[in-house]
């Protein structure tokens, strides 16, 4: 396991992570702000032993990385990574075959974050991504999942191509987004599988495209290269859950 | 018609300008800057008549919206804006039903750039945004936009529900994505169809949402509430691809 220190910047992120019982170390407050959704934090926050601390806004646009915090900045102790392991243990504990994303170097933490929410909410039971090169969990991200890091596992590992080769033997079969292969549509996407996202500039990486059983390609009708990295996540994604439910 | 001013910032948006024919007043370009894709780009400003500047990175800084120039910036005259009958016209020049994305008040540059994106990529026909309370043409959506914004036509109306009533007269549907609407794969999506995509926090507008012909519900099957604007934008439109390819 391994841990790191997360900020949660927000109305909505912070009143996620306490509902989602995740232990939250310290909130700040901007000093006199006095309406509903913040004094349900407040609340929640004596309810959790939270230290509170009220400050001014000065101090609390010092604290921001997201420049977003709407009054309220929490730390909590940590981010728990999950295991690969813990992402299997989900479906089986649901009785679904396991959905699977695994991130082959997601740069952009507005991405990460968007896509950590998309799967969440398209019933993925966690999310791989890479230990080296690749952005961590930081506020960014836990404000961009919408609440969604709370809930989906995020697993670590130090070698992305390794991971998928033990995933096979576990049954799931892998696909990428990438230029040149079939049609999603077409595609057999039901039953166990892991969805790569690449890189946002370069897409997927060689060694990785080369261990995927599908190439889907999302048909691109436009006059330039490429949709943004989570909305391709997204609408392939989808054509996953479309086929689960079919 | 409208104009606005316009910076294009990074390399690949600023030689998509001017592969489109996008007219440049100035290029700002970092003094010393010598590899491939910069000296391209110079030599496309010079076939173009555009005003070359060597600049430090400093002023580059100074200049730059989106905090990512990469060494170029261009000031393009303006942006022309479309006019409805311009979409509509695009649609009947390539032989097509209509299809559009109307933006009920998207807040966010990054989304509403990433929209204009899906939108160019899924073969939708022009992108229609309110005149009023909703983000602009930046520098920061043209950037996210990846160059979708030198091909897509983009019109901006006064009152988004007039519009909505003058297009159903052209013999449009529309439908927008919303919670307790049907399942967007029980739809029928084809034909003449205009996408209404809602703002990032509040969703729909009352008064357009009842405009709809359909609510579409994405299904979500996760602990949170919402997809990404721009995500559920792109997931919708590709269901209309499937539907349109069907």
């Amino acid at each position: 396991m391994r841990y790191e220190e997360l900020t949660i910047e927000g109305r909505n992120p912070v009143m996620e992570a306490f509902r989602s019982g995740k232990p939250i170390d310290k909130l700040f407050v901007l000093d006199g702000c006095q309406d509903g959704p913040v004094r349900s934090i407040i609340r929640e926050a004596r309810k959790h032993d939270t230290i509170l601390n009220f400050v001014t806004r000065e101090r609390l646009d010092q604290m921001s990385e997201t420049g977003k915090h709407q009054g309220v900045i929490a730390y909590a102790a940590a981010y728990e990574y999950a295991q690969v392991s813990d992402i299997l243990e989900n479906a089986k504990k649901k009785g679904e075959p396991p959905f699977v994303f695994l991130l082959d170097n997601i740069e952009d933490p507005h991405n990460l974050g968007a896509i950590i929410r998309t799967a969440n909410l398209a019933g993925a039971h966690g999310v791989i991504i890479p230990k080296h090169r690749a952005v961590g969990l930081t506020a960014t991200v836990a404000k961009a999942s919408a609440g969604a890091l709370n809930y989906t596992p995020v697993a670590k590992v130090a070698n992305l191509g390794n991971t998928i080769e033990d995933l096979k033997k576990e049954g799931l079969w892998f696909v990428c987004a990438d230029m040149g292969g079939e049609v999603m549509y077409r595609l057999n996407l039901s039953g166990p599988i892991g969805l790569v996202i690449g890189n946002e500039g370069n897409g997927v990486s060689r060694l990785i495209r080369e261990k995927c059983d599908y190439i889907a390609s999302i048909p691109m009708k436009g006059d330039i290269d490429s949709l943004n990295a989570s909305v391709a996540a997204g609408v392939l994604a989808y054509e996953i859950v479309r086929q689960r439910m079919g």
